[in-house]
């Protein structure tokens, strides 16, 4: 049988293989712009797994229980869009002409959404990899959930193409560690084993054993000594398909830039080959008198078919849905709203509710342990949440209480352990969410989302809805010193676009805040105190309820409402500009606004921020923990602005805080100063 | 020898131990803040270590040639402290009893410059580990360097406690590969293997075969199956000192929190004791009659007498270096110079002058390609400049011409292959920084700066003079596309304190850059055009020369000296701004301000600032092709931005900056709008 399938190659199958090779390389060389050598090298391993494995239907991209691919080189693009033309994924041949230009479907490097088939954005080397192991980790979550005996709702696999680079990233590292503990059995990745990386040959930074590695993590282990070989790749692959608990890396070798003139030297890798080499090449693989863009009829025949048969599964597996419709219709609802994306109706309402029986008026309540209470309400009504953090569970407060950890016997539990792994737990949570059916959150130190960030760029990149729980926000870490406190990370997030960054000032702004986090289509960070904050009941401060989503509102207004100066805070520092009013009362008429998410505010018509920071208002005092940088549209040209401009110190939050001059009476005396 | 040495361990030997163990968790529980579980645990061998091997002299903390030790997890500073306290190190009781207070030299995590003995500053796990590659790259350099048959002026180790923590992040998978390729037989890492981690125990998220990937990236791997004993330790160091071709890790079987009642309980890892655990510890270990930080005279006195023992080496070698001096007097100046950071007089004068000759006038050059030019310049004057890429160095321009590669062969190298492992890259340039007589620099593209921030952040915090070299600067990018544009980054780097951002127009401004980047006692970012600039010869633009160290100045003035409005801008924008004016010519005064790096401006005076951009000029048009969060302040409150807010797109460069707006024509109509 194995025999069968592994010699049931022939003269079609190695023209479509090389006509994969050459749609490629015309695409960057017209482009005059891309990366010729990695389709040249790795189309034969890619053809097998595309066509003789994938579970795919090119006329329904997003069906849930497709095979997910990652091309995790994402630099390798023009293979995969040459694939997905030939498949009838609805990419024209124009469109290949129109490789890496303004407003094709054809981009440098793989972008979600913008291309039917492709699964993932990818091109930041080593998470496409780690997004892989959140992917595998969703889908055996989903099946171990849905699926009843006879009716298979999830039973896929993920695929990525892996590269050396991927391999010596350590978010790839990472996340591969992770997988092994996890026994994914249904990750495959097969590895473009070039031996060669820009600078050269891979022995120049790359020596080690990497069987001897992925052995180490817990990874079954093959290896393809000739990449180009049809059946030698098809064994490999169906040999990872029947180890269930382990995943799998195929090692195969191959040769970047294979059949061109520059085969095996770092300049295949990422230039057109020219007209010379590019001539040479079409030569050696047949193409010689034919036009750029070819396809022989038979080919286009071949990966037609291959789809079509492929695609047959789809049917069968939307027979199988409908019965199991009938049969489990509380279940089908539930996968409909989750795949769908649907949050239970009034969600965000029912936390700010319940948020009022939880945190009594006069609590003192961390705004990371309101944020645990929360998110342990929403767990109750969203079955899709899933999260943890990275080791830091107990102090970002991301347990859900009496759920289990996911792991081989549990796999639909929803707490999960990453370990020390910020960037491969953002590129899991990533993962996560692309599979669809489950909303991730992770967690970890606000001053480790540096490690977070190529993660959460793509995070924003891709919008995945994604709650990052960015605990210990501020120099009230204390005595962890500078290396734990953050003081540039808040700006460093509010910059990213198509991120939405939230520093709510106490335990009811926390639960609207995980209300827009759980509404938000991308992804949103949570940036939360460590020390206790007094809690603002909507009783006094009625305003917040619905002021948290404008990004910013008048928390509590000066007295008899003719305002002569604004303080304007996020986070814990919203306290002390209360304080500073209470402390000014009588004597100078201060308005608080509360700022927690600049997304947000910037959202809101230029009238109804008007009604908050009047232009005229020129008396402003900002207040943040934090770098200035980007305060000065809120404080205005007259206006003035406490901040923390270099590195935090080792020492009890308080006196910290009063060191910098983070107190009641230096920010009531600074607000003074404004008149 | 090996069994006389390893069973010269006696009873004050293990009290000395237990002292070390006792004033670590007195610390913290006084404190009532910080981490007895690692102290208690790993006590034994870093004793063993700490008196048996370690080359030092507590009276001479800065001695080239000691050995490098570092606490990897750095939350273990109280052992570390104990220890220094003991050794004469300078730090009193008193310093011990303020541990993580205002002001202390005592903080809670090591930190660099605070603490004679502390070699780096750590708490971000993994980064000691990997700082620990360059410390002993940067030795195996000196020594191959200046070392001469009968003069070993360097010839020391460099040794790391290292944690799970440190295993499980990534950056640390990166470096120890690394490592491995380069054979860096001086590095000896003694693994704390405690099989606990915040949320449990490891087995939860790190089941991974240690031994077998630390084998697989080619280290010496040795276990020592109980940790607390002293003499399996010995013989397991000094293994490792026997092993010259490859890196050690020594994993040492201990227990969290050993002798405590929470041993082997997360529990033991981050709160002090309290109380009754620590009655209970300080029975256990025999100290249940003493007050706190008891010292027992003959513990102390044998702590002092290692030490002695131990810095009799530095005056042996004292005497050589003098005799070293005389025999190769050139040397002995090249390396005093080297040692003291002193730069040969008027480097950063010749960059300049030499950049006339390199750059005609009418010449089209990125500023990547400047500075590879200036780089080597300036390397030929500079032997102690060392650096490389993250395996883009054909497009950062980082590698020095006719130089070798850093290799086992060839430790004096000063290119160096980092492979694609940016994080480490930065790990490893802020090691060869802290040795002392090399000054690292590292390339990737301005995008990948996300993962190099924790380093970058551990460089800035530090002050380590290192140049980052990110090319790549823009959408100017191109066809790669959004993941390889960066738009958020410089904002991102400019908000982190005390590191050096400049981002310069031109090729002479570029070579101005690297003359401030050298003679910068911290850190320094280049952040570098792909595409080609005219440049901006100084007989046309004097101010140049100057303007650069100022962060910003007049580039082209308004004709007649009488502006009307300014254009404020940063690296190749300045270009769009200068042909705006020049469009603009005859009808509206427009002064042209190059504002290349904001931590210069900000160190101008108030009346050089008021020169550049006065106050009442409020027709004010700033340009950055990205994010403008900051720019508020240079545009005023009458100006105008223009920016780059959301994610880039795949296209040519010239289409996506014309769909952006960066066109000559806009940018003058956009002047013209402030009229």
């Amino acid at each position: 049988m194995k025999a069968a399938h592994a010699s049931a190659f022939n003269r079609k199958d190695q023209a479509s293989v090389d006509t994969l090779r050459l749609l490629a390389v015309d695409m960057v060389e017209r482009a005059r712009s891309g990366h010729p050598g990695f389709p040249l090298g790795a189309a034969p391993m890619a053809y097998v797994l595309w066509t003789r494995f994938l579970r795919h239907d090119p006329g329904c991209p997003g069906w849930p229980d497709r095979d997910r691919f990652v091309l995790s080189p994402g630099h390798g693009s023009a293979l995969l869009y040459a694939f997905l033309h030939l498949s009838g994924y609805g990419l024209s041949l124009d469109d290949l002409r129109n490789f890496r230009q303004w407003g094709s479907p054809t981009p440098g490097h793989p972008e979600l959404g913008l291309t039917p088939g492709v699964e993932a954005t990818t091109g930041p080397l080593g998470h496409g990899l780690a997004m892989g192991v959140g992917l595998a980790m969703a889908e055996r979550s989903m099946a171990r959930r849905f699926n009843r005996p006879g009716f298979e709702i999830f039973d896929h696999h993920t695929y990525a193409l892996v590269s050396d680079g991927d391999l010596m990233e350590g978010v790839g590292a990472e996340a591969a560690s992770l997988a092994g503990t996890q026994g994914l059995g249904k990750l495959v990745y097969v590895y473009d084993d070039n031996h060669m990386t820009i600078e050269g040959h891979t022995d120049l930074a790359f020596s080690e054993d990497v069987r001897g590695r992925f052995l180490a993590y817990g990874w079954h282990v093959s290896v393809v000594s000739d990449g180009g070989d049809l059946p030698s790749v098809w064994l490999a692959i169906d040999n990872a398909i029947q180890e269930t608990e382990r995943p799998t890396l195929i090692m195969c070798r191959t040769r970047l830039g294979a059949g061109s003139p520059k085969e095996d030297t770092p300049g295949a890798h990422g230039e057109p080959l020219g007209a010379e080499a590019l001539a040479a090449t079409r030569a050696n693989y047949g193409f010689a008198g034919q036009e750029p863009f070819f396809v022989d009829e038979r080919v286009a025949a071949n990966f037609l078919a291959r789809a079509r048969a492929a695609a047959a599964k789809r049917t069968e597996w939307e027979a199988t849905l409908a019965a199991y419709g009938e049969k489990f219709p509380d279940l089908r609802a539930e996968l409909g709203r989750r795949l769908a994306s649907r949050l239970p109706d009034s969600l965000a309402q029912g936390l700010m509710e319940a948020a009022a029986g939880l945190f009594p008026r006069d609590a003192q309540v961390a705004t990371r342990v309101a944020s645990g209470k929360i998110l342990n309400l929403a767990a109750r009504d969203l079955p899709e949440l899933i999260g943890g953090s990275a080791d830091l569970a107990p102090s970002n407060k991301t347990a859900i209480e009496g759920e289990d950890y996911v792991s081989p016997l549990r796999p639909a539990a929803r707490n999960v352990h990453f370990g020390v792994r910020e960037q491969a737990m953002g590129a899991i949570l990533n993962g996560l969410a692309l599979h669809g059916g489950l909303i991730p959150f992770g967690g970890t130190f606000l001053v480790f989302s540096d490690f977070l960030r190529p993660a959460l760029r793509l995070s924003a990149l891709m919008s995945l809805r994604a709650v990052y729980v960015l605990t210990h926000d501020s120099v009230g870490v204390g005595e962890d010193g500078p290396t734990h406190q953050p003081v540039e990370h808040l700006a460093a997030l509010r910059v990213i676009p198509n991120l939405l960054v939230i520093r709510p000032a106490d335990a009811f702004e926390t639960a609207a805040a995980w209300g827009l986090a759980l509404d938000n289509p991308g992804p949103t960070a949570l940036v939360l105190s460590r020390q206790n904050l007094p809690v603002l009941p909507p009783g006094d401060f009625p305003a917040l309820r619905d002021g948290v989503a404008r990004g910013g509102y008048v928390l509590s207004e000066a007295p008899g409402g003719r305002p002569e100066a604004i303080v304007v805070a996020s986070g814990s520092e919203v306290h002390l500009a209360l304080a500073a009013q209470a402390l000014l009362a009588g004597r100078r008429a201060l308005r608080v606004v509360s700022l927690p998410s600049w997304e947000l505010w910037d959202r809101q018509s230029p009238e109804y921020r008007e009604t908050v920071l009047p232009e005229g208002l020129t008396r402003r005092l900002a207040l943040e923990a934090g770098r200035s940088m980007g305060w000065e549209r809120f404080a205005g040209p007259r206006g003035k602005i406490l901040s923390i401009e270099g590195f935090g110190r080792s020492a009890p939050a308080g006196t910290i805080f009063g060191k910098l001059g983070f107190t009641p009476e230096n920010v009531a005396s600074l607000a003074e100063s404004l008149f």
